[in-house]
């Protein structure tokens, strides 16, 4: 499909190409019933408005599904499995097209074409899944090095486990916000000395607020609770991607995180992209990770060695006077451990996944300055300031910054991308 | 309350008196519609039967929300807030009290009784909430300690910030289990010789299952992210209390646990026992916890000093064979934090939570033999086999070990009990 074109305006550098059709939750003024759409150009397609009108007529293996199409949430679409996803993503590619057979149902119907294909400009986006448990990987070998230099030394950056397990904690599901929402600076406990003694932390707002650029990816398929995923059936329970803003509280995570791992320092928000981009739609961009020379324990060795994805990653901040600087340049290819390896790995004890789970990939960074992931790697842990436009500088965030991602994949005219994922930093309240 | 009796016959030395009333989901042979019940001796007290036919006739007030009674889960019954639980407890310790001035709605009505109490042999028990998030807490210092000089010895047992604040990680809420749900050993990642260089681990299944004895507690009021509860608030925040075994397998966790903590060795399965005791059926059993010489940070000072609770807990074994042995008693005011001192840390960088939320305590320990909360601790390690009844022994938990644990406050004739929590451990799936 990627080649024909759309009779919806779609721009070039659109990340919403026809090739993409990713999918989302909107509202609208209109309707302020939270319901699924999908992106194409600058417009959503309203899937209730399109379904209620008789606009899967067309497509009859989705008939006994279609109250999936009337829900708050994604969890009931994607659950239907992948097989469905792509039959419903073909038949809207096709409903789409300049060259559609059912040119009645929407390019030819004005009404509903009124009803159902809105601006963006007035749409509101929500959290496409209710997620039941987000788990964070640390697959970004770059900057699990980097990081854990500044943590623990160079001798300890990496520990012994790394190369044979995708290494990852278990994350906050309730704080994780659509793009756009305001990350509040958090107050917390901060150590601001870790050589004197005896150790005694300040409550005080964060210091050193930082971004994590990940990847993330839901789960549509569930397993149930015993029984591992095979890592080379792992494929199928992937529903999407979107792109991911775990925001950082490094002062607080330096005194909390030993021996049990990030907890206060990681709950204060998690941003993602509003659009969930389909796996299928991505199976172009699947490319090699990382090389990793370890030989690997059977669960984790895949048939395919191009299960991770070829995705251009760009970080930009803005600050409150309204400076933009690019601050980071990257691709998600900078991973150890691929998605079906993190499913085999999450699972090999016999956790049950659900549909709506989903997964950061870790921070991820290339190997060369400005191809970071995170302020603290490109800071050398805030000690050296990133230079802004406009005269600018950082060592972490500022009240008043906002800090956009993009990620796409593909070439003009057929673009897969993400969109952005947003936010901007309040200043803390007034607590004490 | 409590010196009165009900006309439901309660055994003495019942965990459900009337002056408990705990609240549960049950299902039914004759109707397998999950839904809202409480416990009364060895009854359940069906709540969807009993507002149907009129039950809260004589309770306006909870008019409004009768269809919380018809719900899957507590959810919507906890979010009314701690004021409506006090009122449905007391009204229905009225209904069920041999005094009842309500003796016409149950006690005196035949049909009712019939539709609405049902013998436990007949119920079977459910999952109690809809857990969003589940946060495990490390609040039982003996046991931190103890396992602390396993893992790092004992100049790095207990870390610094261990007397700071309430330390915690992010666990699983999918693989949450009701009692009496199976556990099956899992598969992972084990190096059996850490002094081996290089370290490669082997796949196997695990070879030192472990339990980790906690108390539960789940959430009723949420808070807004960004929005830290103050901790003398917190205890509205408390909808209630289960036992809880976070099943461990040691060996996966003590390779994968450096450095973000514990993940697919607590993944495996955590059991809870079905009835949510209420916070306001253990007003009487509030008492201190472990003393903390630290000078605190103000949102962790409390104007109480009794907000851990007094509970008295017991582990048993029983083995394939039939062996029964006690293997620990201990006490739920072995923890060094409150529960409102883990809500207000949880919550200080602005974490949302939401009902339904559970937090576990940390694993509960005395400090002398006989009182400890694992099998790790038991057995320093697995070097020390206890002896069970029936001459035999156990380093870890084999296949067929059921673990029983009870829990419970109060005098004989108004026991606030918890009934127990079981699993028993199936052997592993034959993976490869």
């Amino acid at each position: 499909m990627s080649s024909s074109q759309s009779w919806v305006p779609v721009s070039p550098t659109s990340h919403f190409s026809l090739a993409n059709i990713p999918f989302g939750i909107i509202s609208s003024k209109s309707d302020p019933t939270h319901r699924p759409a999908v992106a194409i150009g600058d417009h959503a397609l309203d899937l209730k408005a399109f379904a209620n009108a008789g606009g899967f007529d067309a497509l009859p293996s989705i008939h006994k599904h279609i109250s999936v199409f009337s829900s708050p949430t994604l969890n009931e679409f994607a659950a239907l499995d992948r097989p469905v996803h792509r039959q419903v993503r073909a038949y809207l590619q096709s409903v789409l097209s300049d060259s559609t057979p059912h040119a009645g149902l929407l390019k030819d119907n004005a009404d509903m074409r009124q009803a159902a294909i809105l601006p963006f400009s007035e749409v509101r986006n929500h959290l496409p899944m209710a997620i039941g448990d987000y788990t964070d990987f640390y697959a970004g070998k770059n900057h699990a090095y980097n990081v854990g230099v500044l943590f623990r030394g160079p001798d300890n950056a990496l520990q012994p486990n790394y190369v044979h397990l995708p290494v990852a904690y278990h994350g906050r599901a309730s704080s994780v916000v659509v793009s756009g929402t305001p990350i509040r600076r958090p107050w917390g406990q901060i150590l601001r000395d870790p050589k004197a003694e005896p150790k005694v932390p300040a409550l005080a707002p964060c210091e050193r607020l930082d971004i994590e650029l990940e990847l993330g990816m839901f789960v549509c398929r569930e397993n149930n609770l015993g029984e591992p995923v095979p890592v080379d059936q792992a494929e199928e329970h992937i529903f999407g991607y979107v792109l991911m803003n775990d925001w950082s509280a490094r002062d607080i995570q330096a005194w909390e995180y030993v021996p049990l791992g990030p907890f206060t320092s990681k709950n204060l928000g998690t941003s993602i992209s509003p659009w969930v981009v389909l796996a299928d739609a991505l199976a172009g961009a699947k490319t090699a990770g990382l090389e990793n020379k370890t030989e690997l324990l059977p669960y984790l060795r895949e048939s395919r060695k191009d299960n991770t994805l070829d995705i251009e990653l760009e970080v930009e901040i803005i600050t409150a006077s309204g400076n933009k600087t690019t601050l980071s340049r990257t691709n998600s290819k900078n991973l150890l451990w691929s998605w079906p390896q993190m499913i085999a790995h999450h699972t090999i004890t016999g956790c049950n996944l659900r549909p709506g789970d989903m997964f950061g990939s870790g921070t991820i960074s290339g190997a060369d300055p400005g191809t970071e992931g995170s302020i603290l790697e490109q800071t050398k842990g805030g000690k050296q300031a990133v230079k802004l436009n406009g005269g600018e500088e950082r060592k972490f965030l500022q009240d008043g910054d906002t800090v956009i991602i993009r990620g796409w994949s593909g070439q003009k005219g057929a673009i897969v991308g993400f969109g952005e994922v947003s936010g901007q930093i309040e200043a803390p309240l007034k607590l004490f």
